[in-house]
């Protein structure tokens, strides 16, 4: 499949290594066409680089590993038109880390990132999911045991499952990916990184995950 | 040892209840000196009812189980001398279901509840805890099988353990009890209540409860 992942930090290049590896047609996308670090990216992976745009128009699916706060501006300088009826997964959180640590929660007017996404968006299919954890266990659940959870929410269940199956590929067994239903759990669920945020300072490690248990 | 626990919501009662069975020495505080409720709950249970401030005043440790939306005017009814060198044991949540369901999280200015009262009344020694689950699961834990977790945080050690030994007697296994921290962590643990309204919807239970998994 082609994928187009933006946002080159460790989070975006993460899940494009993982989908490359899985044998996806992935485009790594940045600000600008020429950025060194996903021109790294894709000779080390044997993807493709290119602008926001670039990448949104290669994806069939699209992944926003973007910032919260920019998450809106890159989307737009990615293109509506480059958008259109694609599912856009979005595992970005709205932290703000100009007062220094531990962030600040910033919840947009529509209640949250995606939901702001969606409604910038409405022709996109927007999935939220995999915020609530760390880049390296989020392709790799394993490195942590037992009922550990992904949510995913999203209008548009075609989407959704779209997005359970490549969970799935990444290694996620279907009892453990939890649908939240509409969009707008997001607003309950993007909140949840300030408690990640301090529990990894509590617990010294990243090696850690939520667990609905019943 | 002489308890008061101030809100006679679910919440309230149920932990008082809980206390009461222990042995200790139950005062639940309403804004009324007659609630019936209240009343009605001491008659049953073998305890004591009254103001806000004749609750506070009776214990050597108090519990806030009211709104976080009105726990700073509870507090202020109960008193700043009632509350001198106290734990005070906050299981708050501000939710605002004036818009309806789901509802909305206000943050107070100091960043949470918990903190809210701790600026208004230096010298009580506030506990955040309990406020990430249902209040039957609060007082008997064994309703929801495997290692779930409570979360406690506070400036005072003293007064986390003694809210720590509380829930041990409430049935709380000690590796179940996950200290956060100083208490500044309630602005990463009470946002966490939204999710829980979510998880109820989806799951359609309230006998559940978050895990940490390592």
């Amino acid at each position: 499949m082609k994928i187009g992942v933006l946002g080159t930090g460790e989070v975006g290049r993460r899940l494009a290594a993982r989908l490359a590896g899985l044998g996806h047609d992935v485009m790594l996308g940045s600000r600008t066409a020429d950025n060194p670090v996903a021109a790294e990216w894709a000779r080390e992976h044997g993807g493709h680089h290119g602008a926001f745009a670039e990448a949104a128009a290669h994806g069939e699916l699209v992944v926003n590993a973007t910032g919260g706060l920019v998450a809106l501006d890159v989307l737009t300088a990615a293109g509506t038109a480059n958008l259109d009826g694609k599912v856009v997964m979005d595992v970005s959180n709205p932290l703000d880390f100009s007062q220094g640590f531990p962030p600040r929660l910033v919840v947009p007017e529509a209640g949250s990132v995606a939901e702001q996404l969606q409604q910038a968006f409405p022709r996109a299919r927007v999935v939220k999911t995999l915020n609530t954890m760390n880049n390296t266990l989020m392709t790799d659940p394993a490195r942590v045991s037992g009922p550990h959870n992904v949510f995913v929410c999203g209008d548009d269940e075609a989407a959704k499952t779209e997005v359970a199956d490549l969970l799935k590929s990444f290694g996620w067994p279907e009892q453990q990916i939890l649908d939240l239903g509409g969009l707008s759990a997001a607003r309950s669920v993007e909140p949840v990184v300030l408690l990640w945020v301090t529990l990894s300072s509590v617990l010294h490690t990243a090696d850690f995950n939520f667990a609905i248990l019943r």
